[in-house]
């Protein structure tokens, strides 16, 4: 069906069907000049917005519609996670393009409720256009916390541990074999030709292992539940989600701390799925945790006084370092030598490392 | 400047520095993952979002970057307006295209400012990359109200009178002027021949009054205080703020409201300017009103029993009809003569009936 077919209101009166599930703050959803929302008493509320922008942050060519809604979801969700809070309230603004059909918009709803639901947050809002370029998507995700328990990337204090959630470089793998598959012949000759010894056949299997990476970049899950643990149980003393990658979001905390920090890199958590795409494509999987991005797990500092409770927590978390004085972060290599960590996570404005990187 | 120069970080930090005067509810500001925010107590939330794409909604031949700002938050705070609620907090998600400047970003954000600023909201978070094609810009207006004083556009009554601020059909009449002052010469024969009579020093002359039709289209000026007064005194049963033009606005109250209305023709309140430029070009002022879009006025609707207590209000409103029951919206000519109303506003995914007309 073409968008044009049901008009600019008739596409929002479907966007609005396919939101159900308010919860009882929205007092007033989609279809007004504004929502009307209702926080907890004694709650503040923590707002976020990023932008997907196609051909800068995904590619239709091996994106579905569906893992885009989600995933556009999940970058905003991340956020607040990463801050200790809950979610509540997303708005969405959509730029879509003319050859866009209007059950491609429907199921990119599809993915981004299905997120939203599974994390008690509701679609209050938004506004589409007609863009003349490609798809573009902003998202606002509203949340709340309860004042004092709110982390921020400003905590960090020397002799705090360092910690992360998950394994780290999964994402960037999963793109790079999306990109592989999808790239033309001349492109996978290329890259053989620059020593990754490539072939489309390797890239294909083991196929579970594979498709792990590849639901990690579509599809992540934020770690809404375990940002809420760390937050209310006091032990995080600064938080951020890696969504430029390791290193930079490592470089945001060192900088609005004020603190330096060494991390190992023999202690970064890496999946047995990315460490046998390393093998394949000859790379250090190592680097695809600290340069890739697109994680959304979460890092975060621990005082020395809360370790213990932190573990009482049972998450899935790995220490990979240590906060220092000074404002240098470092990397220790497995035989203990030191390097400084530069910023490699993507800068919209400058040369990226991993989405743009020429072999 | 490039904006390859400051980078993604640098950038932000400047536009951070370019947003001071944040209020004591902004706990947290721009620059961690979340924006941290406090609401007055007992009050509810106002949350809204629009989009403003380069070719679409502005152009940028015309278009200072100043005015963009401006534009970009006024048309946001204006729907909180039209909720009865006083801005608080807003987000920018920015797609920059490779050709803008760090100034020219940097003259968006003092624009936008300068009006948030003046209704003592303020800048508290967002997001900004590199677009490959056009500028976009998504905003995000937080506003707050107390609940029971929340104006939908869904109240109106059968005998309820139906009044708007200002005058309309400004803001079309001076986009009008903006793309013939801006189209080629050939354009400007084309539109001669077709019956306007244009000629460019006509276009350009009265020029205080050219220039307030151009203001109201570059840099409206959102009804926050009107609305708010409005919804505090009781005296308004349903609001929307004119956005799509006068027709489409007022079928949106009839539709949520499920009544119908008959608008009077010869009571829509017309600059002079607007009367004057309308000779100028062979058209009925009127429909600029009806069909125009972008005022940024309130129309609203008011129980008779609130008469006299919204006149003591002394706001600059005009009554221009009366709800009806059934569900038709009807123009009443001077003669009487009564048409069906027709929804011809903007609608992003089919024709537009101002900004994509061909004479």
């Amino acid at each position: 069906m073409k968008i044009s077919d049901l008009g600019e209101f008739g596409l929002i009166s479907r966007i609005r069907k396919l939101s159900r599930g308010k919860t009882s703050s929205t007092l007033i959803g989609i279809g007004d000049d504004a929502a009307v929302l209702a926080l907890s008493a004694s709650h503040v509320m923590l707002v976020t917005t990023d932008i997907l922008l196609e051909d800068v942050h995904f590619d239709l060519s091996y994106t579905d519609y569906y893992s885009l809604g989600w995933k556009a979801a999940a970058v905003n969700l991340s956020d607040i996670a990463a801050m200790g809070g809950s979610p509540r309230f997303c708005l969405t603004a959509l730029g879509i393009p003319r050859r866009t059909s209007a059950e491609q918009v429907f199921e990119f709803y599809r993915g981004f409720n299905s997120l939203l639901h599974s994390q008690t947050a509701s679609l209050v809002g938004g506004d589409t256009c007609s863009s003349g370029h490609g798809l573009f998507i902003s998202v606002t995700a509203i949340g709340e916390a309860k004042p004092d328990v709110v982390i921020t990337r400003a905590g960090a204090r020397p002799g705090d541990r360092i910690f992360v959630t998950g394994t780290l470089g999964d994402s960037a793998a999963g793109l790079e074999i999306l990109q592989m598959r999808n790239a033309p012949d001349r492109d996978i000759r290329g890259r053989a030709a620059c020593g990754t010894r490539i072939e489309k056949s390797e890239i294909r299997n083991p196929k579970s292992e594979i498709e792990r990476l590849i639901e990690k970049h579509l599809r992540p899950v934020p770690r809404v539940s375990e940002g809420r643990k760390l937050a209310r149980s006091g032990c995080a003393s600064a938080m951020i989600d890696i969504s430029d990658g390791l290193s930079s979001d490592l470089l945001h905390i060192s900088e609005q701390s004020r603190v330096g920090a060494e991390l190992f890199a023999d202690r970064i958590p890496l999946s047995s799925a990315l460490q046998r795409m390393s093998t394949i494509l000859s790379k250090m999987p190592v680097r695809y945790a600290l340069e890739g991005g697109e994680d959304y797990e979460l890092l975060f500092t621990v005082p020395e006084a809360k370790l213990k409770k932190l573990h009482s927590l049972k998450l899935p978390v790995t220490e990979i370092g240590a906060v220092t004085t000074g404002r240098t972060v470092k990397l220790v290599d497995a035989g203990g030598k030191k390097n400084l960590l530069q910023a490699k996570g993507y800068d919209h404005f400058r040369n990226s490392v991993v989405k743009k990187k020429k072999c």
